[in-house]
């Protein structure tokens, strides 16, 4: 849905670009630009080497990142290496944790989560949603029932870095961070539909080894929030939140679409990981092609830094305009929501 | 027109998955989803080897059926085993009976329709409603009349079962609707356009046989109010009538966009009918995918029943936005009304 | 633009299919349905056979025709017995004579439009207006200056016959229809864009024949206001007149759309001309079937009668809602206005 | 986005092709249509050989032309006769001089200025802004600081002739049109989105030659304001002003669309290009024809000259109208805006 946005190019932009300054404040570290390299796990051999490859070119671009799900490390302790390698390596910039939601309501509690925070010092700690991919997991039976409220609710009070929920490829809805932030949820990372979708790879997995829920997977694969909707639906929902735009986005042209429609950062996963197959070298030029693109827009639209990017005008055409007139949601009040706290 | 639907993901659905509860009410039996098979004349020698393998099935997987057009069993009595045979194997769940409305305008009446009911010990009998259809054949001088309301008042007060009017895929509109309400009927099978087209049927057979018809038939294949506009016409024109949402429904989330439409019951024909020929035992998969399907979309909406899918939030885009301006609905009120007598 | 109508499907039309009567009156004569087959030239040898064959057909099945421009006959008195045969075949039926604006202009007054009409013993006499046409011949310099009106409103008043004002297939506006209705004019023929471009076949022969505005007739072969639009405008403009709705109407359905729109009859050239070349047989068998598919249009709406089909509801979507928009016009007003005098 | 523009077809004209004068004012001097064929350098050898030839057709057409960037004169003084020819052939036409914003950055002023003015006897000097394409340049670090404004006041006041702030094919937007129009702009030229996409020549500039820039230029290909919609915002923010409406305008049609839209002239670069490098006699009938298309279209809207061809009905539909309303512009409104001065 990207395609449904503009920016509007301001050809006297009133400023030079070598003034643009993209670098924002993140969990109370400066970083160069308003990026995170969001959570994956990749195959656990390989996980302690895709995840210095990031830590390595995430420190050398000064951006921020997140681990994958570290439960295989609280239960397997052999394991905890392969995450803690990122803090040697990422000494400067925030690193988020990450564990799952249905954790936590499967015992996980604080002793838990600051063991996560711990391991990588992680500046906050993501808890990932993905009941989408759940359902169709073989023996997927999840649970995402309420009490996760009340879990949160306590983790967020004892634990010393904030709490960001986060999803995982299906979005975040306006019903949902209502939820959250009753409970004193003020980070959300909305990982939107359009870009890794895990209920097609649970698809093609089911596919392969005989799982019945393939077909359904098949149904749904389009299923969730798509990103520029649901960064929309969140800032409404929560205005004054911290917000990471994220899902689909593939270069600095959707980062600063995503920003200038409500977003505070902009995370990405695939694309990560395909120039980190490569090495840091490659992931490393791959940031600064986004850096680059986000000051390119930035520049174009006059916007001198984050904060300007962010009350940036902003064109919304076809289906997301249906989307947002479907909500409820007032496109003419929302320039004056979608700065948040900026 | 189910693509101008979307359904809103919620990321925290606020409850497990296995809570759900999609087991319903219809016609004072409970079934264990909300799903009616349509009534469907086979090919007379396979309709009872048909008949029987769909009412096996929905026993098995506890949902409801119609019967085909019962007129041959009334009027050719040998024929009538091959719908008794349903009742004789779809012993609990609601069975429904099957009548062309142009034959209450050709001498039918209760005693008539009240011989159909007791041929299957129907819970409901649906007359069928397809003008659309019947204009293209050979001979067709279909008569529609307003009489049919006069007599459809006489059969509703006397019959001991419901009457469902149903339409047969060019769909219930406001205007009948309206009509039909006043004289009594409460239960409506819209079986909207976008699935079976039988005037494309008319067109191909009439085509092969040399009928002149045809190349009108050809003219209106997409003839009809889509299912997704004639649920919301329906539940418009009658807002606390029962209303089952069918034309084109081909999974479980078609049938969730259904009922959050406004439908109370989701019904499918051709499917239905393709998985029976390779037998019960495919159609009960079938059915078992659909009511995952079904499950699926209310977990990730957070409805822990059917109650709930009918009030979740809907978006509404493109040419089904312009059909539900231009019939001068106001969406915004819809989301009052469409959960009906929920 | 005539798949941005639809019309509403009537389940329970409330009449049979035998009691529909198309029948309408025009110029007061009664015909079977309201068609009319437009006037057309034809290469002039065929021209005379042509116009039989029309004759014959529009004489047998009871609708209207027009004939092509007379201005070769009023020119050439040889040339008038292929004018002349048409009423003598065709004794019952309204036939329009026709001449072109522009030789109003050059000296045309109410002498030769009368011996227009006297040559067919026409019923009306359609005035063509071709300006997008004239501007891409050869030597075309066309005047169609306002002076024309001046003229128009003489002759409408001297004259026997009303005066169809007509188009050619880029179709009539609110502007030009208001400047019309003014000086008298009560019948119009929007011709509008959609179905046979002269602008496009002016690019054809100009390429062919070196003439150097065929570059510029390609930019304008879409021009025009499209036949749908054309129909609403001309009868926001002037609420009381009888508009023919033409211009790429192919089907009964296209017809019943157009009559739902506004229009009080239907016309069509091309497709006529297709079937006509094979013989007043195969013209016979296109109208009639063109008569079968108003019909059903008008059953499956629930309308007996032409009268009621100008009232059956529609659904105006896409591009068409736009046009209608930017032109300021209110489509929820329209639906009392587009009846017209009905 | 010239697709989303429809101009409406008047039947009745009110006026004969022959009186249509499309003549207009500018800069002083009469020319014979409102076209410009904007300023473009050539690869330095050929610069004079084109800039004659255009001279030459502008000249015997009567029409307006700009020269190419001025900066390689008024630093290699033997490459000014490749300029000045220019006046020598085209004596009686409106010539624009052309300097880019960035100089005036770096030590340009009303001295430099005047050189160029002077050096083709210039009676406008267009100042042209292309961010988007310095910023994809090798060594770009382009600098538009809001001190421009302070130049462009100065040298406005001190010039004898009008300063014309020129995009380059990535249009002009209301923010930035009314900064200008604030120090005393009068005169813009759009040149906005969906012609010649610099950006796209930088990309593939960039990839033959190793620039790493490439792959960003790649992402902002499609960057920038359509021109149609840059016409209406200029319009809206600066009502008053001289408008050049520019950027893919491929012949007349879209030509009387950008006047319709509210711009005072039209402009063209590319086409003109592709003709001229067949010769001054190639180019002459390029203009001739795309006269003729503007006659045309003036002539079937009913416009006798340029100012009732800017008062006359628009339709605008699909993208180009979601652009307008997010930008919070009143399409009801903008009919009375959009005519300008005129
Ligand atoms: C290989 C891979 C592994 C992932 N593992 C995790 C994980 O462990 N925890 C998590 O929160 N998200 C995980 N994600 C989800 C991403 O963080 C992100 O939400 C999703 O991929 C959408 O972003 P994208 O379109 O930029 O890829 C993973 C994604 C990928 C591609
Ligand atoms: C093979 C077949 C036979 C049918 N016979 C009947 C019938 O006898 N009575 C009836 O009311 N509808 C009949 N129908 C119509 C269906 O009940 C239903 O209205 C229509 O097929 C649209 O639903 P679908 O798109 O799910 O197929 C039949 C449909 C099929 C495919
Ligand atoms: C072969 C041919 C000849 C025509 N000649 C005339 C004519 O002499 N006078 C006239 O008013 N219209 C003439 N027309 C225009 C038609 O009446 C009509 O306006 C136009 O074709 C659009 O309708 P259609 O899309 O149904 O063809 C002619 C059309 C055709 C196809
Ligand atoms: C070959 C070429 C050279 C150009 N050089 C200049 C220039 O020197 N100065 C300038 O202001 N614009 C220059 N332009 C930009 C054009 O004036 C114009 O803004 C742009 O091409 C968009 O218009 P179009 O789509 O009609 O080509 C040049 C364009 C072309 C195609």
């Amino acid at each position: 849905m990207f395609d449904d946005v503009d920016l509007v190019h301001q050809a006297l932009p009133g400023l030079s670009f070598e003034e643009i300054d993209i670098s924002t404040n993140f969990l109370g570290k400066k970083i160069s630009a308003p990026i995170v390299i969001s959570g994956m796990t990749g195959g656990t051999e390989e996980l302690g080497r895709l995840n210095s490859i990031i830590a390595t070119a995430a420190e050398k671009t000064g951006i921020a990142m997140g681990v994958g799900s570290q439960r295989v490390a609280l239960e397997r302790s052999e394991t905890r290496e392969s995450f803690a390698v990122v803090r040697r390596i990422a000494r400067d910039i925030p690193v988020i944790a990450n564990i799952g939601a249905p954790q936590l309501l499967r015992g996980y509690g604080v002793r838990e989560l600051e063991e996560a925070i711990s391991m990588v010092e992680a500046d906050a700690i993501a808890v990932h949603f993905n009941p989408a991919q759940e359902v169709f997991q073989p023996e997927g039976e999840p649970d995402y029932s309420d009490r996760l409220l009340t879990v949160l609710s306590e983790v967020i009070k004892s634990l010393g870095v904030p709490v960001i929920v986060k999803e995982t490829g299906t979005g975040l809805a306006m019903e949902t961070v209502s939820k959250l932030r009753r409970v004193g949820v003020t980070h959300f990372d909305v990982q939107g539909a359009g870009g890794t979708s895990w209920v097609a790879v649970e698809m093609f997995r089911g596919r392969r080894r005989g799982n019945w829920k393939w077909r359904s997977a098949d149904v749904f694969k389009g299923w969730g929030v798509p990103t520029a909707a649901s960064i929309i639906e969140t800032r409404f929902a929560a205005p004054d939140s911290f917000i990471i735009g994220s899902g689909g986005i593939r270069n600095g042209l959707d980062g600063a679409k995503a920003l200038a429609l409500g977003a505070d950062l902009v995370g990405m996963a695939l694309p990560a990981m395909r120039a980190a197959v490569k090495g840091a070298e490659a992931l490393g030029e791959f940031v600064e092609d986004f850096k680059f693109q986000l000051k390119v827009a930035s520049f174009l639209v006059g916007a001198k830094d984050v904060r300007d990017i962010k009350k940036t005008p902003l064109v919304i055409s076809g289906k997301l305009r249906d989307w947002v007139t479907s909500r409820g949601l007032d496109l003419s009040v929302y320039t004056k929501v979608r700065a948040g706290r900026a």
